[in-house]
């Protein structure tokens, strides 16, 4: 099947959904897309390819510039709205890999949240059971690849927003270390925690779009070898629901009947540094406080959800900024140091299967729910470690679940390649 | 005269004014620097002068660290005070130089003021006038210099710390840019406006000690040229005193006579910004607050002026300090294009001259004083050019007031090689 039928399918499921349906796309190139989709097909009769990406349809999330555009990032325009001068780094790398970039997928606003709420464009469902919220930020994202209108979605996370929605709708989910894909051209939400990465239905996609992405010296193979697995059993496992206590505990008992060794370990003390030292206010919450000043002269433009967050945000002071930044920069080496003898960290993505819409009403639930959505994930974001978070067995549970695999810094490769490993061990059960 | 019998005339004077007199010095090394002084001798017999620094007798700032020493700063010593593992860059270069070094300067507690008073070890006299202040932070290192008890003195500059005193007790003052000399080993108040630099008698002494110092990237020398000199008029003007008003402009009036081309330009727009950006909290004060956490659980011990701006600092919030750090990094190539075409500006280092004791009595004056005393300086620190503080032309003011020559970006040597032209300048006239 060539790229361009591929992609026909696609746009005609698109057309059918309604264009100015925008809870999954945002915008859609159907003109340029089937240009790309040309090319590659014209590539791959002379043999030319470019590589595994050429071809493939990738969504990116609508916080990536396209030269011409606004770049929104889930809000509404305002006045001062410019159009970016040129393509996001990373969409400049997908062009010339030869993907075929289909369109711009719906977020959280600013990607300030997990839940992948969206009040100006819509909030699209989870795949899995319309009554139930798609995680976010990047909830188009993950719709995209999980209703087959993307082979590849790219996003960012600074949280949890590319790892959360991937659990939550039976998806693989990977974000690297913070400076392996550049940032260039991508809305920023917390310049220190901010970083890009993938979605895709298996971990081969992602290790195609990862390396087509990745500076060259992030992709050494690493030596073939059966990772060890650590589970930093503690807080990180605690106010779980019992569905997804069973998912994960039944892939661990699959993977040590494979003959991995699995360990478990604790790593509290220095996993709960990241609550301890934001206790008065987030990264987060300041950098975006500042990123997002301007928009509060239009606080009636914002998502109210949003708006408290920046709000929030404010109130850190500098000095305590500073420390928790300085406090951060002497705890990354500690966690390397505690991690020595594991390859990989397994724990669950999110502690709970997809909530319902209604189980959401009122801010306080909304905070509660955003809050314990983002813990898991978000810790691997304050230690700046790659993680990615993959299906789990579903033999017991009808909702998916997401596991985390957590690897050593700078150590991409080893875990994409620890991810298949236990990729193919629980697929090989469950078929 | 040998450096031997030259520091045992400096330590005879020390020893007379009483050994626990800490106005000026906090520690003398007797010892040491006997030693490195017969070291000097030594090599100057065998003809192996190591360069102009060698035998030179150096005082150091209290915030520098000596091996084996507890850094105060200026400050009592705390329960957690360690004794620092190395010599900081900056004394371990001078040592490297030749340089004796007698003793460690005092100053204002933490450095975290322009006035030079501190109240656990005393306030030194201003050197031409002792109902006067001296001038700070580095009040000691100024009164090293002036009373003929070192040659050069080291010492940091946050927003003014060098330049203050050296314009106060009509001595020579210099800051380069922030990166040109390590600060390494060197306590901390604002590590993103700090510098080192130094005060010595003449111009040609601070050229030794930068040249010692600095990167050696940081020295290539000019191509002779008679400089061109701007005076940037406008609020920087404003609220002189009359002594300041007249010695400024008739050493003004004697290098246009001595045909240096002199142009007012208006700068004010630009010199403004560092205000306008920082009314609610300071760079400074934000990261004084951060660095000083720690010392705000023993208030008692605190000078209560210094006290009292670190608590200022904790208001700053997070996103204004961020905003405030985005804002400079644009404005500093803007006033370097407005720079265009001049290569030093010309005005008055501080706009009065060394208050009395007696005029600065309450919390209020303080302040005010304090404000006033650095803001001529402060904005050079805020846009990190190279500034330089000389003694005008004494002829119609019996007290010292100082000249500060702002260099370009990177200018460093043109810096000083402008200040050697000035000083030749008045000398020639006032002798």
């Amino acid at each position: 099947m060539t790229a361009k039928d591929r992609l026909d399918a696609v746009l005609a499921t698109l057309q059918r959904a309604g264009l100015d349906d925008k809870r999954v796309f945002t915008r859609v190139y159907f003109d340029m897309a089937r240009l790309e989709a040309e090319a590659a097909d014209m590539r791959a009769e002379r043999g030319a390819v470019l590589g595994p990406l050429d071809g493939a349809i990738v969504s990116i999330k609508d916080l990536f510039d396209v030269k011409g555009e606004a770049t929104l990032a889930g809000g509404l325009p305002f006045p001062e709205t410019e159009p970016a001068t040129s393509d996001a780094a990373a969409v400049a790398a997908l062009r010339d890999a030869g993907a075929v970039i289909i369109g711009k997928t719906n977020m959280t606003e600013f990607a300030f949240s997990g839940l992948g709420l969206n009040p100006h464009y819509g909030t699209p469902a989870n795949a899995r059971d319309p009554e139930r919220i798609p995680g976010g930020s990047s909830s188009g994202a993950a719709l995209s690849v999980a209703l087959g209108l993307a082979d590849i979605a790219i996003g960012s996370d600074t949280g949890g927003s590319i790892r959360i929605p991937a659990a939550l709708n039976g998806l693989v989910g990977f974000k690297p270390g913070q400076n392996r894909i550049s940032r260039r051209g991508m809305y920023p939400l917390s310049f220190t925690l901010d970083c890009a990465g993938f979605i895709a239905s298996d971990v081969d996609k992602i290790k195609a779009a990862y390396s087509a992405l990745a500076d060259d010296d992030a992709l050494l193979e690493p030596t073939p070898l059966k990772p060890r697995f650590g589970v930093p059993r503690g807080f990180l496992f605690t106010e779980m629901d019992e569905h997804t206590r069973v998912a994960f505990e039944d892939t661990v008992t699959m993977l040590a009947g494979a003959g991995y060794a699995i360990c478990d370990l604790d790593l509290d003390e220095l996993l709960r540094e990241p609550f301890r030292l934001q206790q008065k206010g987030t990264i987060v919450g300041a950098e975006a406080a500042f990123i997002h000043a301007r928009h509060l002269d239009n606080p009636d433009r914002l998502d109210p959800f949003v708006l408290a967050r920046i709000r929030r945000g404010q109130s850190l002071d500098a000095a305590t900024y500073l420390a928790i930044q300085k406090e951060r920069a002497a705890l990354l080496p500690k966690l390397d140091a505690a991690m020595e003898g594991f390859d990989v960290l397994l724990l669950p993505t999110v502690p709970f299967i997809a909530p319902k819409f209604t189980d959401l009403q009122g801010m306080d639930n909304l905070d509660r729910a955003n809050s314990l959505i983002l813990r898991n994930t978000s810790v691997f974001n304050f230690f700046d470690l790659p993680a990615l978070s993959l299906p789990t067995s579903p033999t017991r549970t009808p909702h998916p679940v997401g596991m985390m695999l957590v690897g050593r810094r700078f150590a991409e490769m080893t875990l994409i390649s620890a991810a298949s490993a236990v990729e193919r061990t629980t697929r090989r059960k469950s078929n």
